[in-house]
């Protein structure tokens, strides 16, 4: 039984700081370092695979759409080929600078918009997946749970992590609530470390509708932007261990 | 006696086209290849690295100040860590991407303005030197002869190309004439390659005083930006070729 | 009889140019210029401006999303709120650098995805409309016939204008027919100037099942970024005022 | 005896935040609003325009070089024609922004490198004077005492107002000791009050060598990127008002 517990890191801009990479980086043990597209710049990426290597967390590259303004939350229609460059520009960039600091690149998590719409659309899936074999087929790429980032990643032999979310309301067909219902975000610290901690042992979730979702559950993400995310995170991990659960970088042994 | 032609490719960006990449591949054997901060963006990137490896031309990195609407020609006063950052980000991220296409780079030259401060400045110089080192200590560094560029580079055990202009005036002190001088800029096909043969065979150039001037030549730079350049390079090399010169890629044995 | 000939301008950036402005202003009637985001900068929003006073072309604002990398034309979910903001900024930035330069704004005319989007949605058109009634009411709206951007605008109380494309192919419903299906674009002079002609005195296009569409058409707009635009902008005028059609500015008496 | 009160406002940028316009806008009499190139986006220039006014604050244009990442602060060798249209644009787009909110703008502060840089350079200053003379010649334009914008704007038939900083360290020639001078910076509260109202009654200063330096000081600045600048700037208000100096927007009768 164990579990990964991973964050995004490095997306402060410029004299824009945003995040808490130090608080998390304590807690959490796989870190998802911005490319400079919808988050970062140069000295943000490698302060922070610098931070995780001091850290002993795992790093990981995450991708976006190029929309600063937009943080790469806002649908954008690119094509394939668009993305599959982009996000093999993106790979390439964290891993390289990882490099010089003596690290290697364990994980790939796709952002915000171009995350959701991979999970939906096969051919954006097929363009992500194209792009990391081709940089370096060794990554474990993160998805959602049923999405077809995971099917295309698995069907094209790259080894994939499912991603779950304990501080967020799952609907009966194992999707997410809506992040505008009340309710959707879960923050008390028992309630959450009791659902994680019922994720990775019986990988199930209780749905809004009080039905019992089955669910994979290879990490379970922490969202950095929200106050007291380092707190929450710790806690977070206290509890996991607390009940049994290890907690480890996906790709250690 | 030989000698390297390189020439910048890859400074295309969204729908904007500039420079004529197709043409000067069958001439140039180095192409130094922008990485999306003073022009490019990820699939001009990788074309440019698709193109030069059809080609047969070696592929160099060429980070730019982070100005696309000055085109990295405008001085910007960025620290020598930023300088750092921004130049490391930039050899991973086109390395990365050329290793994706199974090609490994050969070089770096740094473009417009970060190239001319850094020739000045040794801070500027070491910073970019420090940059290529933590990436790949292997890769070679362009500049213009009695650089602090080449200077901090070879100090620290980089392999460095001193790199000359077979297309502009020379002050009698080894510098170019300034652009806006009349007579600056030598579009004259005959005297190109007369000047071009003299540089690698007595490493010398006549300046504008009417004085000889030592120069030490690994490579002849040519512009893509001037009409007619992909002719001006063909007849550039063969004129070389002509008088007996090898003209190879720097990198190559 | 009368008709306005509208065509892009203004969408170079910094060094890179794109478009023939200087070489369809002495065609057109209206140039919608673009504001920075899409394309242009603060330099080629005033050049064009300038361009167009001299040229007595009337100056409308080419407001678009912001992605100079997609050029505007890829669609991105912005909220209402966002477009409004957007809209409203280059709005004010266009028609401020226009009113130093001694020229008033005429019309706005969306571009590229932005345009597309608010043809469909009417509650970006509702944005769109409420940006120029808070910054000019008495500015003209451009849109597509039958589009929500014309409907809104015009239950809103502001002026509008309906825009064609004599060299676009359309559907039997009106609308067009996609530039990737062979025959889209027409680009024989004859044949275009045949169907402006027909558009203007009878308001109606052949629609490419044979049958006869009607039409609102009160601007005919001219792409820029075809070769010989300009050649070909020449061309359509000169057959338009021969066929006896009055070509002016829409917002002149 | 009276003084206004000046803070940077509007540098937020999509979801990054930064400064305390909210808490600066209750103890400031102008409020100098970004324009979107140094800092700043459509949305924020909205909002904080509609800030300054629901607060009774005059508005302003902080124009800035286009560089978001180093937040106009680095020095960029831009020419004094692409100043001139950096500035206009920014002027034409914020003040029409506010124009739309029922805003009439007062005055200009150029920011950062631009200002400092116009300080030193005739040219520069020159430039942006034209482009205010060119938007609107009655905007109030805001400089260092001594500086070259002041004194071409002034020559230009401008107002100008002359700027002090009640939290710095000044040198004997009415300069400013550098950032990076331990004790350049005052942060007591009951030092800055009693350094503001000899700067308003008696227009001097005490250098850091203890000589009395004479100063202009028609607008005193209040950094907002420190923490506690609201409740400094709230202290500072009521220490001028306290002692009898009325705190009054430079523009109002």
């Amino acid at each position: 039984m164990r579990i990964d517990l991973n964050a995004d890191v490095g997306e402060s801009f410029g004299p824009y700081t945003i995040g808490q990479d130090a608080e998390l980086m304590s807690s959490i043990t796989s870190a998802n370092v911005a490319a400079g597209f919808h988050g970062g710049d140069a000295s943000t990426v490698r302060a922070a695979i610098r931070l995780a290597r001091t850290s002993g967390v795992s790093v990981g590259v995450h991708p976006g759409l190029p929309d600063l303004a937009g943080f790469g939350r806002r649908e954008m229609r690119v094509s394939a080929a668009e993305a599959e460059d982009l996000v093999l520009y993106q790979l390439a960039a964290v891993a390289g600078v990882a490099r010089a600091e003596g690290v290697t690149v364990q994980h790939v998590k796709p952002h915000g918009a171009l995350y959701h719409m991979a999970a939906r659309s096969a051919e954006l899936a097929g363009a992500i997946v194209r792009a990391v074999k081709a940089f370096d087929a060794s990554l474990i790429l993160f998805g959602l749970p049923g999405s077809e980032v995971l099917k295309v990643g698995r069907g094209q032999g790259l080894r994939v992590a499912a991603e779950v979310f304990a501080d967020r309301a799952y609907q009966s067909d194992g999707s997410l609530v809506s992040r505008l219902v009340p309710g959707a975000v879960i923050d008390d610290p028992g309630t959450l470390v009791r659902r994680a901690v019922r994720m990775v042992k019986d990988r199930t979730v209780v749905a809004v509708d009080g039905g019992v979702v089955g669910l994979e559950a290879d990490s379970i993400c922490i969202h950095g932007d929200t106050p007291g995310a380092g707190l929450l995170a710790a806690h977070l991990r206290r509890g996991l261990e607390d009940a049994g659960v290890t907690v480890k970088a996906i790709g250690e042994r």
